[in-house]
């Protein structure tokens, strides 16, 4: 390309990005609102969150419509191409992240429970803790260009399943001491599993970053440790 | 583009097209195997779908690499470019589905129910052969060009939750029999959920054959009926 060509491809490029932000700090309100809805019991709040996934399906549309366009017109190779490519990828993950808000938001808007106090939430809200941490550190990690905090996100992935794997099997136990538990418990389920699916596209998140910033995918075996596939049950 | 870029082109776009009408064919074995593995308690089959997933997944990134080339090269307008980006979306709305029948895989690998003939499963069953008429329909719209296909089988989607509506609401009175079918309905409640999220992506697909076929989006509301976000669940 020219001079004047990457002038133009690099300022294209930084819009991209720049929705991407955009779309990142969506997310992130997006996570609070919605475990707070869920705590709280709070319908209004849970309606707010369900609505509010629209705007990141409009974004990652724009983005995909302004990559189309950029690599029509500019033809970018190799670096150039990963990061337009990348970018995508990112917004295609946040999008999927913010439909796992909205489901949450969806079963606390249905649900007739009262949360306040009940110690079937506190695993879900420490598990929250940790995907919040995670999701702010790979979007600092895209938009500070830092392959490091990428390594970071992609490393702890394995904690939030942990937690995931022993909130399951609390649930269950709940569940078997009380059958009146059962119908608001298996809610919890789903919920549990939309916030560690969301850590999972937190660190897909990561592996793009780090591939955008260093050409190399992270090495070795992703830690992953979700076991809930693994707990056994007996057919009656 | 020049009659020679035309020819050049839609050859190019027919190996794409190709591509993923093998990637098709594979989700809709994989379905099959899928469900038999479940059954029939099958750990070996199980397997086998566990590790089928990744030939998508390969198809996939390879249709990505090759619409790029092509979008870069041959610089697709209108109904051409939509052609492109729809069958780009239609690969990963079959990935996805791969991911799905993959998780299956996993619980399956991992259960240690025993299942044959147990009444819980003839639910599941039945809604798998539904979705298994709903993939099957919404690939052939894809690979003979049939928007009328497509359209039948996004009319369709609203069958199928309501199936799974019930089955939810069938597993959840098993759980509240038997404490000792509690972990094991847990299972078939992700089961039947990942069920119902292939019929959705059939239904992706089916709104983007249209898009492809007509220019035109798929009118009037989605005919959504999912209401397992409204079981009302009390807490202790």
């Amino acid at each position: 390309m020219t001079n004047h060509t990457v002038k133009a491809f690099d300022e294209e490029l930084g819009a991209l990005t720049h929705k991407v932000n955009e779309m990142g700090g969506i997310a992130e309100a997006m996570l609070v609102e919605a475990v707070d809805a869920l705590v709280k019991g709070d319908k209004v709040k849970a309606e707010s969150v369900v609505r509010r996934d629209k705007s990141l399906d409009v974004l990652q549309q724009e983005i995909e419509d302004m990559a189309i366009v950029l690599i029509a017109k500019r033809q970018p190779m190799a670096q150039d191409l990963r990061h337009v490519m990348g970018t995508v990828r990112i917004a295609g993950d946040i999008e999927r992240i913010g439909d796992l808000f909205k489901n949450i938001g969806k079963r606390v808007r249905a649900t007739d429970a009262t949360m306040v106090g009940n110690r079937t939430l506190s695993g879900i809200q420490n598990m929250s803790r940790m995907v919040q941490e995670q999701l702010k550190m790979v979007l600092d990690s895209f938009s500070q260009n830092r392959p490091d905090l990428a390594r970071e996100v992609w490393l702890h992935d394995g904690e939030i399943d942990a937690l995931h794997n022993s909130l399951f099997r609390e649930l269950l136990t709940y569940m078997m001491e009380d059958p009146r538990a059962i119908t608001y418990c298996a809610h919890l389920l789903f919920i549990a599993k939309n916030i560690e699916r969301v850590g999972d596209h937190a660190t897909n998140i990561a592996e793009t970053v780090h591939l955008i910033e260093t050409g190399e995918p992270l090495t070795g075996p992703r830690p992953k440790a979700d076991e809930t596939h693994y707990t056994k049950g007996k057919a009656e």
